[in-house]
């Protein structure tokens, strides 16, 4: 059991990236799940990310203290900007929940830790299908990673290569849902709510909600959110 | 002077930092200075970023808390690992000092606050001469790390480029001390040493202090810093 590989998983709590984690367990590693406390108004994601993660039993599951509100930005962390409710920010262009160099800042901690647990995998939920306006969820951002991250390491530095997985990246929610139920994922444990309450009731009417309802109708999967 | 274009400078409290700031002044730019709490042992360090921060009349100064701590690998962050005071781990081997990579995160970190601000530009203060074992010190990461900016945020998907400056890149300790001066810097506020005592007084033995002490000697000015 001490020789399956470790890789480090960007874990939200959100449905995506419980669909990520136990993609990384199919592919046959050790998945190390990574959080971050950044902020966010959503806490209820971070309880939601813990269930994921014991639900799945990744070998280690971190919280990284963050605070992004200090550099603002976002609606996501910055009290002033207002959540969108009505599909304002959609698919064209740039959401203003978008949180400046966001999944710059995950990897790069992910890598970090990569380091440290000798691992050369990285995965994450990004995806270009029902997000496509935010700039480092797109291919090319996630290759650049990659290439970034054997620059700047011991590892890479010594001839290792690091790879960065983003399964969903071409998929569409209904698809994610579905690789997801064939792979043992409970959603009813995550939260993908951009306003969710403290114990992890979704609002039903933002953004997140929308795209998340569509997914299992679409699916066909029962919806096992609990709205407020 | 509302037209002066915005740049973030990591700023650390050390000798190197100090000099960038004083850099981006030079070049024009009004400097926004970034500092982390990062669970270093040597928290001097922040106190003399503040302090070289308000002598150089930065634009700004933001301490962004983010607790590398829980991943652990560095003498720097780990109580575990003895911080070297004999020059193990000099020159050409990756020192134990090296935090699993520090400069992505901030560099991140920096980019989302340059996002925010709508600056374009990124200072640091690494260097490929004293302290070549650091893989993320060296001139492939920095240009990597400026693709990776243009393909992360928003500006760069609406067509803007960033700029990663990296003036002490080729210099000599002494050449940047010699720099410093002619900039006005006010090497007696920095803090280097690794060990630092709560007041900023240095150990005079890590190796942090030796080249410091040496980039002084072969500078010709007075050594500055406040030894135990």
């Amino acid at each position: 059991m001490g020789s399956v590989r470790p890789a480090v998983v960007l874990l939200s709590g959100g449905l995506d990236s419980a669909t990520v984690l136990a993609c990384a367990r199919r592919d046959g590693f050790a998945p190390h799940a990574l959080s971050f406390d950044y902020g966010q108004r959503h806490r209820a994601e971070l309880d939601a990310a813990a269930r994921v993660a014991a639900a799945q039993r990744a070998a280690a599951h971190k919280v990284v203290v963050l605070d992004l509100r200090s550099i603002g930005g976002s609606a996501l962390t910055d009290a002033a900007i207002a959540v969108p409710v009505d599909g304002h920010g959609g698919r064209q262009e740039i959401p203003v929940t978008y949180v400046p160099a966001r999944n710059t800042v995950f990897l790069a901690i992910a890598l970090g830790w990569a380091e440290v647990l000798g691992a050369r995998d990285l995965y994450l939920g990004v995806n270009a299908v029902d997000y496509s306006g935010y700039p480092d969820c797109r291919p090319e951002f996630i290759a650049k990673f990659a290439e970034l991250a054997r620059l700047a390491t011991k590892a890479g530095a010594e001839g290792g290569r690091f790879a960065v997985h983003a399964p969903l990246m071409a998929l569409a929610k209904h698809e994610i849902i579905a690789l997801g139920v064939t792979l043992g994922v409970d959603y009813g444990l995550t939260v993908s709510c951009y306003q969710a309450d403290a114990a992890g009731s979704a609002c039903g009417v933002c953004d997140s909600c929308r795209f998340r309802r569509e997914g299992f109708t679409r699916a066909g999967v029962p919806d096992p959110t609990r709205y407020r």
